[in-house]
């Protein structure tokens, strides 16, 4: 999507490769909403790093870092020795899955890197491929969420009130996204809409990534609590929910997705407000048979208890980024910090993907239609 | 409640009157949880200052304070002219109304002082009358807490995991607070549950006022981001909910309280979990007959788009205050900021009052006991 740095407007993807430096080059999330700043991780240990760090963040843009770390990695070797060149290639694969372990995308981006090597012969003609592949692999997710965006920006009228949750936008994707896909979508048909993006405490990525994206885009939006969007809908200021999925399960059409999805779910269904979850085919988890199965990550209590941001009015000297975190709670107390939760299916009004909108339960008769491989 | 200060454990009412220097005495919940502190109000606008300033805040604690006050200024008239001494006290109680104009607790509080007052004949009677109303409005404030929490104790047994939100404790009241009060005499019977307080974003009233209050007074209890109590209760991690109210129609019981109070009746009803909520007299709205005629106090949206905290982990140098703010959201981002949301009858177990629990929809029928006047 479109910057402007300095008074100069320019297309950025979230991830992308600089194939005469044979590096990978990542918007340095953890800066944003406050500063944008491109960073150069110069070889494949440092992207593993940038994936662990949370440089970068989101299920296609870890995706499409792993497969161009892959294509990095491989594209470093020096020598002749086709065996010696895959055991290098399997250090490199194994320390990219390593820096977020528990991530299925970067393992099954890689993975189809690693079968487009195969294709080579010699070890020149892997390396290409490996490139090509990652290449094509993140021109992929871009494409996907463009689809998703033609066919959720339908949902969307002129004066439409759309409420979104956390973020499942560019950032978390190459391109575009897929919450917010629909959103560009209809902005360039003309539309005007406005966004009301749930703060979504702990970590704030509506109130931070979203709120950014949607102002680069010159989306009308505002912030709100998350506990704010049952009285806005009460009130019949909500007309449209959407939202994004971690995993989203083929068999039953359960949604897992940060917390608070649940909730919003809960609340659209009793004023009668479409609820729409959007979502790129890698999200589909096409093996679970049950919501109950799906892990819910237990985050650190620090991040419910406090809060990152740049202080203001105050003459504060920082150590070495003017991000700090403060304390907010009462210090002798804990918290419990639910990641993720899970919305049942008879509150979703629809499930977007880059072939069409479909009902959750209709995932598993679309199976083929959506990328499921037996 | 009690409150442990360099090892001597006390007990502390949130006001109370000095009669020897003729000050109110405070806790300055600005500093909370980070700081204890009493502070005294010299004179009468000492004390209007404390309540504009919100060094004291919530219904029963800003009715007592200007009670105090409204004494206060009466008992530092000197002079025999009881045309001037009235005039004087008129000021007085125009300068403590002003405080905090939409309030109705200071008022109310106010105008029974004044009555009182009336029975004396000379200066020196209406000013000893005045201070007696003052105390027996904060004791009376007290034992209406009391008795809220006698009635609401027996919804909690051992196990029982509890939400709550916002703060309705002591802090807001003299002593004691309504929704907590259930709590604190269940643990004085005894009796082991959990607490789980809604951080209560914007203003995070869980995560501060509550959560110290909690600790303070020994009972179990974590933190919750507001988007996690759907969870929550669909994995069956929460028994029982009770919160207070800001204002509940007596005509039509509906509750007016902290914005996410709605939110939280609605999770509460859809997985059946008894939704309470704890009110003294002074809240039920006996005049209007609709919530729609309730005003939603649209707060400052950088209440939204940021947090007060202590820094922490950073060699920071700070200037008044340990206390910062940091600016969390997308700098370019505005937001909306609803204060209070209105939860509707058929979402509400019950209400619990200093002489009963009772239907939302029952409390017309009980006016007369539950301090009605015509």
């Amino acid at each position: 999507m479109n910057v402007t740095v300095r008074g100069r407007t320019r297309h950025y993807r979230t991830v992308t490769f600089n194939s005469t430096r044979n590096t990978v080059l990542l918007i340095e999330q953890r800066l944003l909403p406050h500063e944008f700043k491109i960073v150069a991780a110069k070889n494949f240990r440092e992207t593993a790093g940038a994936i662990h760090d949370m440089i970068v963040r989101g299920a296609g843009a870890i995706g499409a870092t792993a497969a161009y770390g892959l294509a990095q990695g491989a594209l470093a070797f020096r020598g002749r020795d086709l065996q010696k060149f895959h055991r290098h290639v399997d250090v490199v694969y194994q320390t990219l899955k390593a820096a977020r372990p528990t991530a299925v995308d970067p393992v099954n981006a890689m993975n189809r890197v690693r079968a487009a090597m195969r294709a080579g012969k010699i070890i020149e003609e892997q390396q290409k491929l490996a490139l090509a592949a990652a290449e094509e692999f993140a021109n992929e997710d871009v494409a996907h969420c463009e689809a998703i965006g033609r066919h959720g920006a339908k949902l969307i009228r002129d004066g439409t009130n759309i409420l979104t949750h956390c973020n499942a936008g560019w950032l978390a994707f190459v391109d575009v996204g897929t919450a917010t896909a629909p959103m560009y979508a209809a902005q360039t048909q003309g539309k005007k809409f406005h966004v009301f993006c749930d703060e979504t405490r702990p970590r704030s990525q509506g109130a931070t990534l979203t709120a950014w994206e949607l102002a680069r885009q010159k989306i009308s939006h505002q912030i709100i609590a998350d506990s704010a969007a049952g009285h806005l809908m009460q009130r019949g200021q909500i007309d449209l929910v959407i939202v994004g999925s971690d995993r989203t399960l083929g068999r039953t059409g359960e949604v897992a997705n940060k917390i608070g999805t649940y909730t919003e779910a809960v609340l659209a269904k009793r004023h009668r407000i479409p609820f729409y979850v959007a979502i790129p085919f890698s999200s589909i988890d096409w093996r679970l048979k049950s919501g109950n199965d799906i892990p819910i990550e237990e985050r650190h209590e620090s991040e419910v208890l406090g809060s990152w941001g740049i202080p203001l009015n105050s003459k504060l000297k920082t150590q070495n980024s003017k991000l700090i975190y403060v304390r907010v709670a009462n210090p002798a107390s804990g918290a419990r910090n639910p990641g993720f939760d899970v919305t049942l299916p008879e509150l979703i009004t629809g499930i977007i993907t880059p072939v069409g909108i479909f009902k959750p339960k209709e995932l598993w008769k679309r199976r083929s239609k959506l990328g499921f491989a037996d």
